[in-house]
């Protein structure tokens, strides 16, 4: 019977790590998407959105399944509720990732990132990137370190938002269309590294050295 | 046991409940707030969120405790897990109604809505406290119709939404700082009216009539 358990609790574990990857290349792509204002990436985002969204599903049966089935111990307790909140967070950032790509094919042929932007743009994809690399490694090791270097990048991520806003502001030549579109932007990838770092605290809690409770709350 | 359980569950739906009218009344004095300008009621919201997020805690910690304590039959852990789910949508709201209140501080003494669009902000604002007295009402009464009302009135939330942004657009006289004020703020009560359609979604999958995952998704 607890063999039985630990191969789904493994099986579980392997579709989280699968919504992790998933969700880094979802995030790669639509940067891509977004720099190069391609709409083949873009259309490729949102075709595996909806494979990720399934993935999330089958986590979550799977965590029911596994709650159901046998009263689990306090750890495995822990590792099921982490997993279902992460499932959550990965697929909530996919949705993110989407929105990116969504962006670009609204707008094409213009594309949404302006060049005087575009340093500003290409790092905070790049540092989004970063962040789902690492949770995604978090989430495959359960290494419970990430979470501060994650906490790190996330603060980078906020400098890069502030100084995306004020260089909106200071510069008056954007027109409204412009500046929604770039706020939105902004905001999608500070949301998705929110989730990223949400991601990492969870594998902590689930090791049991934080809190349970980890939602992004900005 | 199967009594003390009941008796603990109970109390788990009750801070269920005080969480969605706290969500509520957060989100009514967050568009006060934002409507009369006032540095007040804006600081209230930021206070009381604090005590939300405890209360979501809590909600977390009897949940985990339900789970532990004995096997719950398939209604029971239906009810758990979309009882921890609602809990996370709830205190999101929560924190968008304070990202509105913070958008008020931040901006005095200038007010954040121009006189230009203060009727679709008025109206955004109604519809968010009524979802979020729908959402209250679902939770507390755990009626599975309101989950359809529900997505009728998000729906004109996305209505006012793409309004406000054309407004923005059309209308040129707008600087950067107020398309970008105006831009997240659109974006707060439309991710708030997101998650109350989640919570309804989560009270009829917990009385067996929807799929698991009701998360809001754009």
């Amino acid at each position: 019977m607890r063999e039985a358990f630990d191969a789904e609790l493994a099986r579980f574990r392997d579709q989280l790590a699968a919504l992790a990857k998933g969700t880094k290349d979802a995030m790669t792509r639509a940067t891509t998407a977004l720099l190069d204002n391609s709409l083949a990436e873009a259309a490729g985002v949102v075709g595996d959105d909806d494979e990720l969204v399934g993935l999330h599903h089958r986590i979550d049966q799977q965590a029911l399944v596994l709650l159901a089935r046998q009263q689990p111990v306090a750890g495995d307790l822990r590792t099921i509720m982490a997993g279902l909140r992460m499932s959550a967070d990965l697929k909530r950032m996919a949705t993110l990732a989407r929105h990116i790509a969504e962006l670009v094919t609204r707008r094409h042929p213009r594309p949404v990132v302006p060049s005087e932007v575009r340093q500003s743009v290409v790092a905070m994809g790049a540092v989004a990137v970063r962040l789902a690399g690492a949770a995604q490694d978090a989430v495959t090791t359960e290494n419970v370190d990430a979470a501060t270097a994650l906490e790190r990048a996330d603060d980078v991520m906020d400098d890069l938002l502030t100084s995306l806003y004020r260089t909106l502001v200071v510069d008056h030549r954007w027109d409204a269309e412009t500046a929604i579109d770039l706020t939105l932007l902004g905001r999608y990838y500070e949301r998705f590294a929110d989730h990223a770092v949400s991601v990492a605290k969870r594998v902590a809690f689930a090791a049991g050295t934080r809190r349970p409770e980890a939602a992004p709350s900005s």
